[in-house]
């Protein structure tokens, strides 16, 4: 009887947990993969990213009630159930999506892998190797920082970013906490090759501003890309009702 | 009583073409596929490529009855029956893995899209950022040419490569045949986003040293990967067996 009861509780739970539209009347923005910034039209620069982070966080934004946006780099992975998913090749393409999403957006999860930098001068035909020349100098600029550019919006979204490091993972997650503006930031170290980027494993130490203005963290051990994608989605929309 | 002739003329042709084995015997070496070249552990400069040219041409080789090694960058595609794979990420990577397999190697395609330059110094951490730089200079440096390499072998094995082209593609894939010593090329017009890259479909003129010793082409229209891998593989060990 004892355990019949249990099991009815448990059951109880799942039952709510599964129901529990916490993101209902919001519209999730959500980027993943990487970018491709081309050099010319047969060589791009780009960063390491599978989007599978991006992608389970979209299905767990759109389970839990959200509309969500999915504005993706070059990937390759199926559209989650439910989701709006938009294509784009460069940080440039990337940014202009995000514009246009942005009016009724109200939380940013900027989890793609956006190219720092673009090539400076794009060719437009294929650039010929010249045989007395062993090396070649590229000039590189800066792309926009999408992630700060959303945040400094004046009606921004709630903005969450993340932080791929190899090295001192805290303490530059939350630099880049402060610097771009962002209410959250989710680090993953990437320097552990069984986690992150084509792995179907993730693990990540989470930072956010709390009501009192405090820098407060949580440690998501290692688990798969999907729970962890419901588990953030939780804290997100639990730090998002609270502020 | 004439349709009966004909389609059993064509049943015949058909079966004669699919058993006939015109490679029994060969050891085919196939590159596929771009190759990846790290800046440090997140970025990378690479080229596009989907490798589908060169993974439906290791399937057409094996079906022709040769024992088939397919050299591979990061792609996303599934092993063809029969086919050993050699999976790897570098420039420095595949000249390795087709070093490996020369030895006994009788014909070898060199159809992947390897990356011209590589970062001259590849960082051990994540460069990070800074602020009052908007533009960052990066040295590259060349990369060896595995396909002239190859050719220059003193066995070497018959050699055909690719060249990816926008503009007077019959002019620069002559010149590349002659300059890399390798026996036939197989050019692409990259320019046409309908063929090339990550499309289904491919066209080609090939060019090759007849037993004259004169340079001879032929040109394929659009037709299926799939179609022109074996047409190639046919032409290809054609032009190998009456040299």
């Amino acid at each position: 009887e004892i355990l019949q009861q249990v099991t009815s509780f448990f059951d109880k739970t799942v039952a709510i947990s599964a129901e529990s539209k916490t993101l209902q009347g919001e519209h999730v923005v959500i980027t993943a993969g990487p970018t491709r910034e081309p050099l010319d039209p047969v060589r791009y620069l780009s960063n390491h990213s599978s989007g599978k982070m991006g992608f389970a966080l979209a299905e767990a934004a759109a389970k839990a009630g959200a509309q969500v946006t999915l504005i993706a780099g070059p990937v390759h992975l199926a559209t989650p159930a439910g989701v709006h998913r938009v294509d784009v090749e460069s940080a440039l393409d990337m940014q202009q999506a995000v514009a246009a999403s942005l009016p009724d957006c109200t939380l940013f999860i900027g989890c793609a892998a956006v190219a720092d930098f673009r090539a400076e001068q794009v060719g437009a035909e294929k650039i010929k190797k010249t045989a007395d020349s062993d090396t070649m100098a590229l000039t590189l600029t800066k792309n926009p920082d999408i992630l700060a550019w959303v945040a400094e919006q004046p009606k921004a979204p709630f903005t969450v970013g993340f932080a791929a490091e190899t090295q001192k993972v805290a303490e530059y997650a939350q630099a880049k906490l402060k610097r771009k503006g962002i209410r959250m930031i989710v680090a993953n170290d990437v320097s552990n090759s069984a986690l992150g980027f084509n792995s179907d494993d993730n693990a990540a130490e989470v930072f956010w501003y709390a009501a009192t203005g405090e820098v407060t963290s949580r440690c998501f051990q290692q688990r798969s890309k999907t729970q962890l994608a419901t588990d953030l989605i939780e804290l997100i929309s639990e730090q998002k009702h609270e502020q």
